[in-house]
């Protein structure tokens, strides 16, 4: 331990910081499985305003040592892990709502603010902050912010790049910086904030956002629509979308993926079909009804094998709980799980699916595919135990040969989870050359000493 | 003329290179009245492919001339006005619409491509381009991709930086790059796509664009609804909003704006109101009817003084062509209009605008005032005689105070509009210090010699 910057961090945090072994282990990781050996942070600190966070930067610079943000390290590509000496910064003293104003549309939150307490306090005030990552019910704004979050709404929302309006930053150079000011449509200057947001913490840390809101939908309804076969299934995505609506999700589950929620939390799915279609509409109620209809005969008129309705918010909510619960029931099946996240234009989602499906023939392993299918934006989850080492080196391969997949099909490494430790590797085939020289310049002139989050992403 | 310069273009260009005096003159400037001396540029080319806007870059570094590309020129505030030793790049060979996939919603263009036809060509597919600036029937989506332009519709839809999810640019350092990969969702490193959106030619030569489409809405319906006071206008504004209605326009006109239309274009618009709203739902044709019986209740429930609703496509249009003819009606009652562009919290639209009525009332200058209501974005249109000095003088102060009002009610220099020329001395202010020295570091970054578009927004 540096006694030296133990001294100086102590001016700042008093007593309020971990150094044992014991203590900051938690805070060496985050929920992507770390095949590496676990290298633990030398200090944990928990800043409670952007001051601390600036006076900790300079630390930083002058100890020499990295500095790694993190909120509740929800991330699924090893964004917050440590890779070498280093700091952690946990947001949990800045977890603040400080401000909603219904006649703006706008709130004001700190980093570590949970995504469903923002959605509940939106919707108090009739509101609504589209954004809803799985794990919304711990995942913060910060995190969500660092990695432009989606979820299963973005076909009709756009994801939190979307929603972010202004950013309090704390540059590597100990600056506190606005990135823009509190209104929704600005073109004053570069887009600093669209900059910052997916920049996975690289550049500046965030201490402070400012998000959009925008009015609440009535209600929602949901259909299941369960489909013999994969190709009849993306057809009917085209079709709904081709004669003008645009669900808030279009989320496409597998055999695979419908069988193992079923096996450990029985609701009634149907294991015999090939695909199925979660389709939410939102909108006024009356609108709804009509709308729904319209959708049920696109529907059948794409072969659908089975279709169920519900009836209700009770019903909606019943279906959505089935499809939540998707990866915890994946977890049950292998002792790992690695979600992996790819995308593609939307009409390459089958050879997507299909490819991934025989390469996990090929390796032997097990996948449970869903994905956002408005967006061609798709989740293998594989099954995995990594103690045994012919199949880690086997995952190595399939992982691999997903990506290129992804890349000859006109897609990209991630549309939600980000690239972080785990996928930089792939970032050179993915980018263009000259795009991906820019963004490490860009990084330079941020951070030219790599202090804030380095080894993610570059 | 460069001799040598010349020789070096014509290997490029052959002999489609404009040197002349009176052919060069148009290049110089763009729609803003422009107060200071004309500079023409040395020469004006007219690449075909990025291939050529490389070679022209290079040739440009060489000889250290400024390299300022412009499409319609329908800029409001000098971004594309020549202010140096210049070549102007004009894109007009470079108009085409290469490519619509209506599966993966995408459409590819040149930046020459006009938004009227990109809008044209989008709806026989029964797809929808949502960016539609009050010019669109000449500009370019070049030209809204640099400024990031809106319109009417943006309160629902968002402006062009939404709809843009790839694009091939040329540095200044002669590299063609792509910015993404074509799908709408995606985190695989930084953001460069939305760097570029709004950067006004600042930071590179956009080539090429990917845009994102969404289906088509069924229909439309328009409403005017006339209010005897500013502050009622503005209510009824946040009580649709707040019963949960994201209307596609919700523009406001003030009394000047709504006689000069009717003195110059008589389409039967009552000119003894304050304000007048025009709202526009679309989707459904039968959702439509009844959310626009509810906006009625809304309306009359918020005071309006007269309501008239559109009962079809004709009468929408019939208002649209009115609302639409604003600008051109102000130019006819003085020799020069100048239209500005700030954007304020929406909870500040009534002091905006009371106190550009006062600014313009102490320096004696006619305004008539309009703009986005959803968005807080606040167009006045001064008429003005810039011949005269006295009025000239006057309206320099009067538009500081204009900028220094909505910087002091928390707003900003410009929704959809641009800095450019005009107002680069207001960015100081407008924005926060580290921030803007970071945004010029980011050109220095991409343009350390600033050969594109210089002079503009710093």
């Amino acid at each position: 331990m540096d006694k030296a910057l133990f001294e100086e961090l102590k001016k700042i945090y008093k007593d309020d910081i971990l150094y044992k072994k014991e203590d900051v282990y938690p805070y060496a990781y985050d929920t992507s499985p770390n095949p590496d050996e676990i290298i633990l942070p030398e200090f944990v600190i928990y800043p409670t305003n952007s001051k601390q966070v600036s006076q900790t930067v300079l630390l930083c610079k002058k100890f020499n040592i990295s500095l790694i943000p993190r909120g509740a390290g929800t991330c699924h590509c090893g964004g917050c892990r440590v890779k070498n000496r280093a700091i952690v910064l946990h947001f949990s003293k800045m977890d603040k709502i400080l401000e909603i104003n219904k006649e703006d549309l706008t709130m004001k939150v700190q980093p570590n603010a949970v995504i469903k307490k923002i959605n509940e306090e939106a919707e108090k005030l009739n509101l609504f902050f589209p954004p809803d990552p799985s794990n919304l019910a711990v995942s913060t704004i910060g995190g969500a912010a660092a990695l432009s979050s989606g979820g299963p709404r973005t076909f009709k929302y756009g994801s939190t790049k979307d929603y972010i309006i202004n950013l309090e930053v704390v540059l590597a150079d100990g600056k506190i910086i606005k990135t823009s000011t509190d209104v929704a449509k600005n073109v004053t200057g570069y887009n600093l904030t669209s900059l910052f947001v997916g920049s996975e913490g690289t550049l500046g840390i965030i201490t402070e956002l400012t998000l959009r809101l925008i009015p609440k939908p009535q209600t929602r309804l949901v259909t299941l629509a369960y489909f013999d076969d994969l190709v009849e299934a993306t057809s009917a995505v085209n079709n709904i979308i081709n004669s003008g609506f645009t669900p808030a999700t279009l989320d496409l589950l597998d055999k695979n993926t419908i069988t193992t929620i079923e096996k450990f939390n029985p609701c009634g799915l149907l294991c015999d079909k090939e695909a199925v279609l979660l389709i939410e509409l939102d909108g006024f109620r009356e609108s709804l009804d009509i709308e729904c209809k319209k959708v049920l005969k696109i529907l059948k008129s794409s072969n659908a094998a089975q279709i169920i309705q519900a009836q209700n918010e009770e019903e909606n909510e019943k279906i959505w709980r089935a499809r939540r619960s998707s990866f915890a029931a994946v977890t049950k099946l292998r002792p790992n799980v690695i979600t992996e996240d790819v995308v593609v234009p939307r009409s390459k989602i089958v050879p997507l699916v299909r490819g991934i499906q025989e390469i996990c023939t090929k390796y032997n392993i097990l996948v449970c595919i869903m994905g956002h299918a408005g967006d061609g934006n798709i989740h293998p989850n594989f099954a995995l135990d990594l103690s045994d080492e012919k199949e880690k080196e086997n995952f190595k391969k399939a992982k691999d040969e997903l990506f290129a997949l992804a890349i000859k099909l006109g897609g990209c490494l991630s549309g939600e989870h980000g690239i972080g430790y785990e996928k930089k590797k792939y970032l050179k085939d993915a980018l263009d050359n000259g795009a991906l020289e820019y963004m490490e310049k860009i990084k330079h002139l941020f951070d030219p000493q790599n202090i804030v989050n380095p080894n993610k992403m570059f």
